[in-house]
């Protein structure tokens, strides 16, 4: 597993985190996310980590982190699918997503998106 | 990694395999799969493969039988995202995916599934 896929729908780029991520892995997707939404003329990306039980500072600063990347190129991020345990665990430890707005799930996060634009 | 994460769409759902396969995970994801197509009354299932390097024939018939089960609870099923490589080695192994429709990406899945509902 070298790479995260990104899968274009519309004028939306979307990225499943499935895997724990490691220093590598995070460079690449940022390096891949970037390229796309200047290849892609992307509007928004959407971050589904709904298969993490845990989200740690470094995925919190990962996101933060791409989602300034991406709104350089003039693209919003919107994290979706956190599980309930991550959000009380993120407020617990006072873990802040900087810069990124979530939505409940893919759905909202594309109406978001759009409203955003 | 337990599971792979099921994303809504309007009516379709969306998986995006990423690691490699093993029974239990693929057991996992048919009896996830076959929950949401009830719960969310899905019409069709897409299936994302980009992030895939090889497909054998384990993970062949684990894609014809969830296209198989789909179908059953009336929902097509499209794999999208192969690439080049796994076209090349699946016809020159002479697997086939029975019973399942390929489309380039994302994007042209969801028009041809909306053109079969």
């Amino acid at each position: 597993m070298d790479r995260i896929p990104i899968l274009k729908m519309g004028n939306l780029l979307l990225v499943t985190i499935q895997v724990d991520m490691h220093d590598r892995l995070a460079m690449t997707l940022q390096d891949d996310l970037t390229s796309r939404i200047v290849k892609d003329r992307a509007k928004g990306v959407l971050i589904d980590i709904s298969a993490l039980d845990i989200v740690d500072s470094f995925i919190g600063r990962m996101i933060s982190n791409t989602a300034a990347m991406a709104k350089v190129l003039d693209a919003h991020t919107v994290v979706v699918g956190m599980q309930p345990a991550v959000a009380i665990t993120l407020v617990e430890l006072g873990l802040k997503l900087d810069g990124v707005r979530t939505a409940l799930n893919v759905e909202r996060g594309v109406a978001l998106l759009q409203r955003m634009e």
